[in-house]
């Protein structure tokens, strides 16, 4: 286990690599893992199960996971009302049956099977599908269940989050309507990690965008921040739901259609987004966090011709084949190219490290903490 | 002119037949016409104005128009609040630039232009397009700006308002959704003329239907009404927004999905049906009775991917070729063989006679009541 040594070397998780390899064998390597055995509020329900690492398989890897985040779609798991979620099994030991919170996150390859290609110790991957049950401090999985992603692009934070939020910016702009260079888009929810990447991604195609955003009292530190990253204009909710605004809006278009919305946010935020559209547009909703649903005036569906939908960067992932991928590839490109920066200390983004004691405590504040902004755990 | 003899001895409207030719001359016969010079609520804009008809051209017809319905989607264009609208000109002698209210009509053929093929006196036709100003007792017309209709195989009322309702029940079923024998879709305004042409186009289509009626005192024999027709099950707007009522639909479909849903309601009666429908299914909004808007849970958005759309029959004159002769031809095609019959004595359907003194009045009439349902006006 000489390669070992080399693993060590890498200064990024000096401790993370000791800590692993402290047993005598890797047979005795014990992962500890943030389980549910019933469906609850999370900070009820969630607990710590500790358990031995099965051998790694020839066509497995093991893993050390190095950070994962919480999405608002992870606590709908955990509560129970997320249409995708994984099954409760007793794999892991546990007396009750049981599944791993998380659906996002980047491991470390610390052992590959002898009949896996491909693969290197020290490569980092994310799970293929949704699912996995990513807060953990280590797995093992088959490598088909893996993708790679090249480590000296991606921050640690960006290969957390890459395959939800800045996937689900790129799908949504890629994937409903043919967009050229200026063309326009509008999306509530400009300052949230997809508002951030569509705003970025909408840039380097040559889009033209405006922001809603919640009005605050440092508004012009945000618009500023937002104008740094690529955004055209940036907007209050009072401007969106302002009729007067409206004629501002049609000076910055110059009679140029605004051919997408993006609604994370519903209620009268999106029916004021919605009446900024052209005839033909497509409207997607990926959010409702005012918990208020999408109202849509008649007259928009049936004399603008508004397209009504919703996105899932999950159920894409069967819908549209190769999309999780193609999209990971593509952002990837972004990242690597700085046209999608990292925002790790924006005011929306937490890292958070997990200490020996305290993983679930290290969660619980976490998913205390994530109304303000993303958190990102990162296991040690 | 020995031809009008011939024409007069048609009985069903010797008294039109009479009236065009008591003219000494045919250039002297002089039309009355239901114009607007200003958009207002059709009961204080609308005035007649009388004035006399050109010459027939070489390409042109003759036409006395039979009957036109009013529709809402009249009313509004009156109100100037209809996003299609023809010019307000002076092409008919007015002094102030006017436009004739009425989209939909059947019109017979009083003399034919020299260089008109396809076409006789006697035949009746409808406009091809939206905009023409049906509430007129004749009009001159180029022929390719007619469709002939098969006078033997359809009523007055039928043919007079084939344009609109029966071919947008026909577009939503067809034009959408693949909808197949044994499939299902739900709808409200049940007894409305869209919703009964619906319920039978889509009994001959080997579909099945869920029918949402108003609540009402003699609701058996509306149902009674509707299920002749075709409807597999009506319900109330009770049940529709019964969370329990919800049960037993799911034992009546068993399943299957419901693929597609007829909105023109709106508010909570539109949400509830909205819940009823499967995963991937497409909503088509074509009304807003209530006057209240489009409301979908983000829910149904993200996780059912429902598709919300609007429909627009004259909208789809220019998006879908051919949509509009396609659909009366396979409309007249259901209408000859019994599939769609005739209910113009049907609580929702006023036959109105217009006489010499009083077209005014009559349209006046007509508007007052139309929010009873489908009125239509027989020129005499």
């Amino acid at each position: 286990m000489s390669s070992l040594l080399l693993l060590q070397s890498n200064m990024l998780f000096p401790k993370v690599l000791t800590r692993a390899f402290s047993s005598t064998t890797m047979v005795q390597l014990r992962a500890r893992a943030l389980i549910y055995t019933q469906y609850g509020e999370p900070i009820d329900v969630l607990k710590v199960h500790s358990y031995e690492l099965p051998q790694v398989g020839t066509n497995q890897l093991l893993l050390q996971h190095l950070a994962a985040p919480i999405n608002p779609s992870d606590i709908n798991q955990v509560q129970g009302v997320y249409p995708s979620k994984p099954p409760l099994t007793t794999d892991l030991g546990t007396d009750e049956p049981a599944a791993v919170g998380g659906n996002e996150g980047v491991f470390q390859v610390l052992e590959v099977g002898s009949g896996v290609e491909g693969y290197s110790k020290g490569d980092w991957v994310i799970p293929a599908d949704v699912n996995y049950g990513t807060w953990r401090t280590h797995s093992v999985a088959d490598s088909s269940k893996m993708l790679k992603l090249p480590k000296e692009k991606l921050s640690l934070n960006q290969a957390a989050t890459i395959a939800v939020n800045p996937c689900s910016a790129y799908q949504m702009l890629n994937y409903y309507e043919s967009l050229k260079p200026g063309d326009w888009f509008i999306q509530n929810a400009g300052n949230s990690q997809v508002g951030r990447a569509a705003i970025q991604i909408g840039k380097k195609m040559g889009l033209n965008s405006i922001s809603i955003v919640r009005n605050r009292d440092n508004l012009q530190e945000l618009v500023d921040e937002l104008t740094e990253l690529g955004a055209t204009h940036v907007i209050t909710e009072e401007q969106n739901e302002s009729r007067e605004f409206g004629a501002t809006i049609k000076s910055w278009t110059k009679g140029s259609p605004i051919k997408l919305g993006l609604n994370a946010v519903g209620g009268s935020n999106c029916t004021a987004l919605a009446r900024k559209l052209a005839n033909d547009a497509t409207l997607l909703t990926y959010g409702g966090m005012s918990m208020k649903p999408v109202i849509i005036p008649t007259g928009l569906l049936i004399f603008k011709n508004l397209n009504v939908k919703g996105f899932w960067v999950t159920a894409n992932i069967k819908r549209i084949p190769n999309s999780r991928q193609d999209s990971i590839n593509e952002v990837i490109k972004l990242m690597d190219t700085g046209a999608i920066v990292d925002t790790p200390n924006s005011d929306n983004f937490f890292e958070l490290k997990d200490s020996d004691e305290s993983l679930l405590k290290t969660f619980q504040t976490a998913l205390t903490n994530s109304k303000k902004g993303k958190q990102i755990v990162l296991f040690e």
